[in-house]
């Protein structure tokens, strides 16, 4: 465990209502010595798939060792279940439902465990709230060294949530969809680099929305005029413009199908 | 005083501004072992009420030692004062314009004092931002362990600023009003749950906005079609429906009627 | 160097993505006794001029030895320079697009260098993500004392970008613009303290988009019914109403035309 123990936090809260504060203050009360760094409290509501993708966008820029809480919970108060798993050398706590799964089809996960140990959790726990009163006294008992272990059971099976994958329609064509759209209006497909990397170096066509385009490029600045494809960080195929907003000129948002074709 | 001393933010500045960042360079220039944690600054501009509020929610979720400045500030530059407080084991620093007395209403303070030592003040004031030139350098110097009677002398008032309690119209039927709309659209009433316990096991019938409704949930997951009441994190009964946006789709804002009667 | 050295972010990334988290991981896995600080992340998209504003009014609040990273960066992956460079006690690592350069204006730097040195970077460098790749990384190792000298050459020139400066129409009449909107609505004009504070105490009349106001308030509790001018924290003429959004009610915003004249 690092002196200073990292904790990110990843929810649906918005920054606006108290409930972000209120798991800061109950982390800090247990462990002073944590940093606590936000991913995102963006997540649409209830927006598990949402949670989980962005999750996995961020958890591994941190260092070893580091402690993720994801909150997007819709479920909350009923009987699915809190987990904590160990995964890629880091620790992961929130409900069993779907928003740790991808990272966990990204690094097989080590252990994952129901959390059952109530002698961590804040009390009274309320019906409403599990960020407050499970994840975030949880991952601050871990951030003080506690043995994931002593937290509950092995699970033997947890939620998944995968992404949707591209189909081959016909040899050659692929229909894809959008994952995200990101605050720059590029528009974010599910087509990966791993699968789809020939696109840098190979005709293509790819058609979305009523719109086509056959430009790839390297980086933002080298787009010509209307809509390029690109590989960005996350490591999928972007439609973008150059310092436009992709999807509002273009339409397009998370759902929209994506064609795609050797030409 | 802890080893990191805790200092959270309350504010109406948002996040677009330098507004914020200003007060987080004076503090760590005076404290630069402070943790410095955001409750929120989205308060609606000049919103006491809304601020006062807010931070009776999150205070108590910080440990104790915690200095917690407040800065919703429409009288800024004129004559309101910057008061210093102890309450339930904390620190408050803000101005004297009612955002803490929520506080003060649930833990009476200890102590509250005028702040007229402008030697731990930023120089030149400003008319127009203590935030930066007194709140946060005074609450940084209490971060570094300067009393608060080395502040200014003890006042003998403040401002009050009370919610609005519900009003008995007849014998079983009271009117309250929304005080809150989270994220969630959970729409936040003012029928506190020690007064008004008795909602999740008596029969009832609660109005707004010309819906009605007779259905209690303990969470989120549990209410059926249409919306039911749920005795929310904060202690308030809130009108609510499963994965949908309450305020949104039934309408209601921050002060619509809301009348409840036993049946 | 500092104890806990002090990373401050401005960015046009918003909250909403994972790309500051992402900076913020690479930083803590670099320098885990980094305190890292946001500024903003709202600047517009690709808005390097408003970037440069907002950083100009923030870094002086921060302490000496503060490592400012700024990334609004439309031509992110071409053959613009990043750079790294000291500036009154403070170190400033951005892109060399003027981000920087209103800082520069106000503190020339004793060096500017071009970051060369790739051993520092997050490898591989994606195209289009060089917040995480270079200007984070980079800026951590700042911060575990690594000597500018190591990171490039010294840079002869740089980009500079200049904020409007009013210009005199005919003997006592200015035009000037506005320069930003606050979340308070005030209109921060291009009229400095320094060359206008003569509109504090002697008379004048202030026009802009079809209205016009002689009043002056030296706080905003002080305005009467109205527009008003007051000089802001950033030292700029604003044009305010108490406790109304001025640019939604009065109309204006950055660009438009505000013409004042000693009368």
């Amino acid at each position: 465990m690092m002196k200073r123990p990292l904790i990110t936090l990843l929810t649906d809260f918005g920054t606006a209502d108290y409930y972000v504060a209120a798991m800061k203050g109950v982390i800090l009360g247990i462990c002073p010595e944590a940093q606590v760094v936000d991913i995102t409290h963006e997540i649409g509501p209830w927006q598990v798939a949402h949670g989980a993708w962005m999750l996995e966008q961020a958890w591994h820029c941190f260092p070893e060792g580091t402690i993720h809480i994801a909150v997007v919970d819709p479920g909350v108060g009923s009987v699915r279940r809190p987990i904590v798993a160990e995964a890629g050398g880091h620790l992961f706590v929130g409900p069993d439902n779907g928003v740790l799964s991808r990272v966990f089809d990204a690094v097989p996960p080590r252990t994952v465990r129901t959390v059952t140990a109530a002698e961590y959790f804040r009390h009274p726990v309320s019906r409403t709230f599990h960020g407050r009163d499970i994840f975030a006294p949880v991952a601050a008992h871990l951030a003080n060294d506690l043995e994931p272990e002593q937290l509950g059971p092995l699970a033997e099976d947890w939620v998944k949530l995968s992404l949707p994958v591209p189909v081959e329609l016909e040899n050659g064509v692929w229909q894809g969809e959008v994952l995200w759209v990101d605050r720059f209006g590029n528009l974010v497909t599910s087509f990966a680099a791993e699968a789809f990397g020939w696109v840098a170096t190979e005709p293509f066509q790819l058609e979305m929305d009523g719109y086509c385009t056959t430009q790839y490029a390297q980086y933002y600045g080298a787009m010509k005029v209307g809509p390029c494809v690109i590989f960005g960080s996350a490591g999928y195929l972007e439609v973008s413009l150059n310092q436009q907003h992709a999807a509002d000129l273009l339409g397009g948002r998370p759902g929209s199908s994506v064609v795609l074709r050797r030409v």
